[in-house]
């Protein structure tokens, strides 16, 4: 057979059958923009009048699976302006698919009561999202996963996504994407990569157009199908604040300096460490502790990994910390780093944490600060749920970044508003206990007791250790032991462990 | 049933059968370390003591799909060293996928002629091994593929890689990879990057062992299993000329005046425009009048990509160019730039050509020049093989630039050895002749009569423009008809066009 340049193809060649050439521009693998000679792709096929446009343009349909990033936080416009243009044009039965919710995100409540939205998968939930999905309205069981897990879940095709909608601080006229540049600059895209690389239809949102190409790429333009101008994409102050705020509170900081002496001590702390301190209050002022000490020890980090915060810039701008590997930028003080420094790197929600890889970097920290809603005398922990079981938080890194470190600190009170969070059971089990090491409160600190080596070098730090049951104990006498939790109706959440396992359920209250 | 934890969950939820949680190190996902509390997973499991451990930890047998890039090009160790192991160890019937083979890897023929390999997919092809496929001695027909094809055959799935051997000019203790430092330094892993990405498995090759984490990474740590340290991985002189030549020759002056010309009358020339050079004689000769051209007129260019050599570097420099996307380093100044000029950007295979991507670099480009070995009279264009037939050459990005540009130029001289080169037919067709626009050479130049618009704007350019039926008589005048090519007997290979049709076979020649 003769194929579009005359030359005789054999129709099979050791066994394989063969295609011939057909021309240029012909066959068109998945993705490819047609082309041809003088023609403006950009122009002509990617960028798009409207949401409405995208939605069309990507062909979505009931059912399907669309997916955000929340990297835009509180002051993010795209989710609620992405859904309001589905739902008009009648499409129902969508999974929502979010790095996770924050609380802006009850604009969407409308349609998820009327069925536009039938499932979600993310990692975050609360407000009125959270009060619907607690009620067992939610016509399919909310499915919680942790970053890394998500991660896992994307890249093995086991969370397909049909079409991801990407917030995208500037984005130039062929696709090329940054999150550091632009009026809603939100600094890294870490969980937004991920979707970019692996949806099947990638539509970028942005009210920063550029012209081709730009020079800082975070996802390319090989991934966007289609972009779409906005005249705003979020609100500045939702984005990022100033500056977080570091505790005045007597009782935070005493936590913080025991968090601080447990990494002293623990037989981690040397030249060339590594550290995670997520953006509570306790491991934001833990780092001003840790700093002194590595100062009075002559020693540096390799690097800090994150939720990265002003206070992990500022110990690498003073020579404390080597690099830092960003998944998200939690305050302006980060996005101008992560845009100016070279040694501040932006990293995917996968590199950071996903168990489905060769070695996620929260294999490589030694030691992290992590809050905590309740712990149990198993060193469970619960970041997800209320004590009530009410859905008002996110597993986000926490179980991820527990079972990498070498050393995992959960540092909370030992009550919160005269109510024990050290308890004998908590009651949603997010990080398991083999995975936390020590728990540090304000009235004493545990080890876990599989840790050996800890309880041996802690021993001479002067710290109030304690048994997790003792704790337990001081919480209960201090206020009486609480109430039993309701035990709750049918299943309407699955709270995944990173592997892909269920850890525990979420059940409907009343 | 109750989980590792002691929670019921339920064995099926909305339908769907659930998997419960069993501890946090049990359920490894594919490529996990396993790890675990104080676990050091690099030292205790990635980096291994040789080339035949990482063999025996891959898990490599018979028929397996092994991948090598060709960065290190001329002084590579690398693909020689791992397929030496691999006979040793008395495997058999792979399949070898390289993004091209340069005259160096001539050294694996005992095992192209033992078994060991048994197939080849690769761009360019030549010496002892284009005489052996020639010969039709290889049991399966060669598979000649573009670098854009090759990136869109292993990111489909079509060209599934078992196991990618990457030679790691620098690479840190947990597998993060850069080009740009260490001995064998080679700048840009481009096809490289497309390989880590998809591969099974991948082993890190490195003459340049640094502690983790790198700060410049091209390749990450999640998509490496397994890393060897050699004591060199490549020859420094093989791997980059100190600065390519520029022509004296006023034959290639002439041309390379040309194909400038050709470039500033053709409507693309304005501001912003985007430039590909190769790293052929003429195309770098060109520069200089390019660059002479654009000061006069006052303009700069938007972006140039490629292979990148010095003379784009100095463009840059000069303020001539912006940004240069850079998918393989070709010489010192390259891989110098690469490493300390943000404006100078890495990219993959992918990126630059791939036509299975929402749209490759490639599409964006304006003007390019490209070589030639041989042009027909309908401008289609051979870089494989010789006219005679003999596999002397590669595919590369031509076949993808030529689709993606607005304006292809292929410059070539009229006859070379007194022998022509514009001919009636070219003996392999790799490049179609409906995406080259000009053809230039220093007897003529010639306008594909697809552009009408160049026709136009060409007209007054002072160029000595020729109908190609009329260079092909003027060439076959002065030196006499040539014979035809024999017939060849069975098919030996495949030229596969970029979109994974087959545009041309090879056939034995005896």
């Amino acid at each position: 057979m003769k194929n579009a340049v005359g030359r005789d193809i054999p129709e099979f060649v050791a066994g394989c059958k063969v295609s011939p050439y057909q021309g240029p521009w012909t066959c068109i693998p998945s993705r490819q923009s047609s082309g041809g000679k003088g023609v403006d792709v950009s122009a002509s096929e990617k960028l798009l009048k409207s949401i409405d446009e995208a939605i069309d343009a990507v062909g979505l349909r009931d059912g399907m699976t669309i997916s955000f990033h929340h990297h835009l936080r509180n002051g993010d416009y795209v989710m609620k302006l992405v859904i309001d243009a589905i739902a008009r044009k009648g499409i129902r039965g969508l999974k929502l698919s979010a790095s996770s919710l924050s609380a802006v995100q009850d604009a969407i409540m409308p349609h998820i009561e009327s069925g536009v939205i039938v499932a979600i998968d993310t990692s975050g939930i609360r407000g009125e999202i959270g009060k619907f999905v607690s009620a067992g309205k939610l016509p399919q069981p909310v499915m919680i996963r942790t970053h890394g897990g998500r991660a896992r879940a994307i890249e093995s095709g086991e969370l397909p996504i049909d079409v991801a909608f990407i917030g995208a601080p500037t984005c130039d006229t062929y696709g090329n994407i940054n999150g550091v540049d632009g009026p809603a600059a939100c600094g890294s895209l870490g969980y937004a990569i991920v979707d970019a690389a692996c949806a099947d239809k990638v539509v970028a949102i942005t009210d920063n157009l550029v012209p081709h190409p730009l020079q800082r790429i975070s996802i390319p333009q090989t991934q966007v199908d289609f972009i779409v101008k906005l005249d705003s994409i979020g609100d500045p102050k939702g984005i990022s604040t100033g500056s977080l705020r570091i505790s005045t509170d007597p009782k935070e900081l005493l936590i913080s300096e025991y968090a601080a002496t447990v990494i002293e001590y623990s037989g981690y702390f040397r030249n060339n460490f590594s550290l995670q301190l997520g953006s509570g209050g306790a491991s934001l002022s833990a780092a001003k502790f840790i700093q002194e000490k590595m100062r009075a020890k002559g020693i540096t980090a390799a690097f800090g990994v994150g939720g990265i915060t002003g206070v992990f810039v500022e110990m690498m701008e003073q020579g404390l910390v080597n690099l830092l590997f960003d998944a998200q930028s939690f305050d302006s003080a980060s996005i101008q780093s992560l845009r100016k420094n070279a040694r501040h790197l932006e990293m995917s929600a996968s590199y950071y944490a996903s168990p489905g890889t060769g070695s996620p970097i929260v294999n490589n920290v030694d030691a992290v600060i992590l809050s905590a809603t309740e712990v149990d005398i198993n060193f469970n922990v619960n970041v997800l749920t209320g004590s009530n079981g009410k859905l008002m938080g996110a597993p986000g890194g926490h179980p991820d970044t527990a079972a990498g470190s070498n050393l995992c600190i959960v540092a909370l009170p030992l009550l919160r508003k005269n109510f024990p969070v050290i308890r004998e059971s908590v009651h949603t089990i997010v990080t398991p206990g083999d995975t936390v090491d020590v728990v540090v409160t304000d009235r004493g600190v545990a080890i876990n007791p599989l840790r050996k080596d800890l309880i041996r070098n802690l021993k001479d730090s002067g710290l109030p250790l304690m048994l997790i049951e003792d704790l337990q104990r001081l919480a209960y006498e201090l206020t009486g032991t609480p109430d039993p939790a309701p035990a709750g109706g049918d299943v309407v959440g699955l709270v995944e462990y990173r592997d892909g396992t269920i850890i525990d359920v979420i059940r409907k209250i009343s």
